[in-house]
């Protein structure tokens, strides 16, 4: 017993995995969120072949940990991946992973195999950006708060009690698939219509843009040059101040602060933390999700909800998430 | 420290008080959830003044356990009352209780003093309502569940991990007042509109009954011989099968259901359990709540999520719910 704690204490760095759909990261990390080596290497060359993925990554994870001379000293590795769950360490039917699409691999079980047994905690890439941020980033030290992730999707993480929350199935905090627009809404990738996930998302952002410059053939527009509108097109545009870029950042604001406000009648956040491509555009966002929310709130959260953007260094943020998982190791 | 594990261990029994707007219910319960004694005082008499109640609740709860015979044995008191506040044991701003609707009453406090000291917990009553259910009900050893009150308003108590959720400032849990109708929604008892409250509770579905015989001049219903239609109506009429009545109950269902969908997304429960007046008509709601629920919720969790209705006598449930806080203590 008393060796065990000796030896635990030791091991003061862990390795985080970040899995995409193209390729996936990996980085050697200290207590203090310093990523000291890192790594990345393709997800999406290996067609259904989970366990040539994984070995390939244990093999990379291996390599990395030597080149960061602390071999020896690595208590675990935190793996945050699509669709991943935290109770069962499997991968299950996640879309763009075409080794994991049709069923469930057991990923945290194969990859700790295949590093001699060591600890490896695994969880979707939105929980894992919610223990990073509560590990390293602005929610240190927040016992409750919501993080989401704006990216080609929209994710969540919720923290409550200072612990993510999974739920009774390990797939809790799908706020993305929340219904944000009841009637006639559109299409979603799940499946159904109306999730905030169809409208906040980076597509969702260069659809309405595209809908709104359709409807309005008279309007100019720095978009109408764009061959095929991308988020960072309309950024690009709203900076050089074109209206109709404005306005779209403006819906899409408004709207994630309303639906940040029946977030909020649930869990009573001290903040909610945007991360991902899309809160690049804090400098639109802000204004109209805190207006979003304070028109939407139960009048004891009016102002007192903090939104957040993450601070954390891009480049690191994903391998952070992961790597912070495993300190629980 | 070992006098004080022995004498926590004598103590075998709570006390629960639930305060409402007229009455307050106070019972003393053992640790299988009989209640051995109870009464009732009356909460209404008092003008603003929230000390000369507190003093006979007091004096009630002194009383009572002398009846018991369980004097000395009483591990504590547990409180639910509307706007209980569990990290401040205070009473704030609560509409229905004139002694506590202008500010905040440091209501577990003054009992405590009032008490010689004992234990006081509190918590709003929805709150109250799932921990009782978690240690005496339906959703015994369960750790991750909704407790939906479906009364005169729409409460909610949330599990997650088997603790209830309060947030980061006490409020957490007003599912009543997440939106269910987004455009020309109802107006709510809180100043918004289209909250689940407004149509859910037993109000709302006395009001929806009212409004659907006025849209409907032509249709014939048992409810038009009622003079100020009340849910109970509602219900009355249902069971002799009057068409409106039943369609009545099949809209409040169904909105429940899809409301429910977005609550599954957020903590992914085991189940979501009723309790509260209008529950009663369980036998008209389960359909249209599992129909609502399955058409919206996300695929991985369709016919997976319980509904489940309170079984607890619904004499005790209030003072139940109550008591189970003070185990904690």
């Amino acid at each position: 017993m008393e060796k065990k704690k000796i030896a635990t204490g030791e091991k003061q760095f862990v390795v985080g995995v970040d899995v995409g759909g193209q390729t996936s990261k990996i980085g050697v990390v200290d207590a203090r969120g310093e990523v000291l080596v890192q790594t990345v290497i393709r997800s999406d060359t290996y067609g259904a072949d989970a366990e040539a993925f994984i070995s390939a990554l244990a093999k990379a994870i291996k390599a990395l940990i030597k080149e960061s001379g602390k071999e020896g000293q690595i208590r675990g590795i935190g793996v945050g991946a699509p669709n991943g769950n935290y109770y069962t360490g499997t991968i299950d039917f996640a879309p763009n992973l075409a080794w994991a699409a049709k069923g469930s691999v057991p990923f945290a079980k194969l990859l700790s195999a295949g590093l001699g047994g060591l600890p490896v905690s695994l969880t979707n890439d939105a929980n894992a950006a919610a223990v990073g941020e509560m590990t390293y980033g602005v929610a240190k030290g927040m016992k409750n708060f919501i993080m989401i992730t704006l990216g080609t999707g929209v994710g969540s993480g919720i923290v409550i009690n200072g612990q993510v929350v999974y739920g009774h199935d390990g797939f809790a905090g799908e706020l993305g698939h929340t219904c944000a627009v009841r009637h006639n809404g559109r299409s979603c990738g799940c499946g159904r219509t109306g999730c905030l996930e169809a409208y906040c998302s980076a597509i969702g952002v260069a659809r309405t843009a595209r809908e709104w410059l359709e409807a309005n053939p008279e309007e100019k527009s720095l978009l109408r040059e764009c061959e095929n509108i991308t988020s960072k097109d309309v950024y690009e545009a709203a900076k050089e101040g074109d209206a109709l870029a404005l306005r779209v950042f403006n819906y899409t604001g408004n709207m994630l602060g309303r639906q940040f406000a029946d977030f909020v009648a649930f869990s009573a956040p001290e903040a909610i933390v945007l991360f991902g491509g899309l809160a690049r555009s804090k400098e639109f966002l802000t204004e109209p999700i805190q207006k979003g929310l304070n028109d939407n709130v139960l009048s004891i959260w009016k102002n007192k909800v903090k939104i957040l953007f993450s601070q954390l260094k891009e480049s690191d943020a994903a391998i952070l998430g992961a790597s912070a998982l495993a300190w629980e190791l």
